[in-house]
């Protein structure tokens, strides 16, 4: 067991008035700024981030929060965890084991 | 914001063998019996959980470690939590609110 | 391979100005009520559906176009698909290889 | 309505034996390389796909049946479409607009 685990989170507001929701996921990312033990990446589809599980999943908790502070009424929060126990897996050794089989493929 | 929130989890252990996991989620909703601030019910594709946001998250963490202990290797898990505020929103009430349009609705 | 799969789909509109969304479910599950392919089942976080795979994501595509046609400017739509082709899964078999392992789980 | 959705794939194989699924991720990407209306991008979580709704799903289906070819017998996917039509939206332009409001994200 590495104690790492990569995660996914995505956050949408519902009920907002407007079809964006960058300022949403902009702040909600901040959250990730001061974390120590997490490195995260944003994708065009969420955000990815690593580190211990009680730590990922307690910034992912802050995260949801946030756009009620902005004024959403309700939200509806997707994660995904990947937990490997094997050996060690990280967001950068999970691209890399598919890379190595697949060079070209974009990231 | 009445303090309740409606979430869904699904965990899949990935390389195990075989292709049946119904023993994993056996287990794995044994953990939800002796939680008092939380109801759940099991669907075809995962397991719906009402109760505090902290109590769900927490109990989904120890969901996720069954598969661990059961010899699992890697466990994907996918949450979705529905977060309402703006009024009390439960698995009934959700449930309700459709059927209210739409009576005849299988559930 | 037995043809048939279970699927989820959840569909969210975003920018709609009010936090329910119960029209846009209630009439996203009337696309699936002439469908004699599939059977179908709504949960407090989704609905759920069985049936031949392309008919299921033909099904789904119809389902996202709902809240389209009734205002919404965007949406977003979470599908997952459990295909299993040792021998026929079906919602119900599903179900009932949890409930034989622990019958007094509530479904 | 620009005709173009972004859309995330993650396919997970059931009882491979091995815990490691990266040879059939980048397979199922093999997919998408001759797919002419497609861009796509691997994520440290899953396949992000641009293009057409109809091709997309088309494709991810296409996706869906690699790990099969490769002796699986289940395999669980999700899918989640982001899907707007007020303005033009892509892979890129999400990004920018979370990007134009927070400089420093990493992406």
């Amino acid at each position: 067991m590495n104690g790492r685990v990569v995660a996914e989170v995505s956050i949408v507001p519902v009920g907002t008035a407007e079809a964006s929701i960058s300022q949403y996921v902009a702040a909600s990312i901040e959250v990730l700024e001061d974390r120590k033990d997490l490195i995260y990446r944003l994708t065009p589809m969420g955000t990815v981030i690593e580190g211990p599980l009680n730590k990922v999943l307690e910034a992912i908790q802050a995260m949801h929060e946030i756009p009620f502070a902005k004024g959403a009424l309700r939200v509806v929060t997707n994660i995904k965890i990947d937990d490997r126990r094997d050996k060690p897996s990280t967001m950068s050794s999970k691209l890399q084991s598919v890379l190595k089989l697949h060079p070209s493929i974009k990231t």
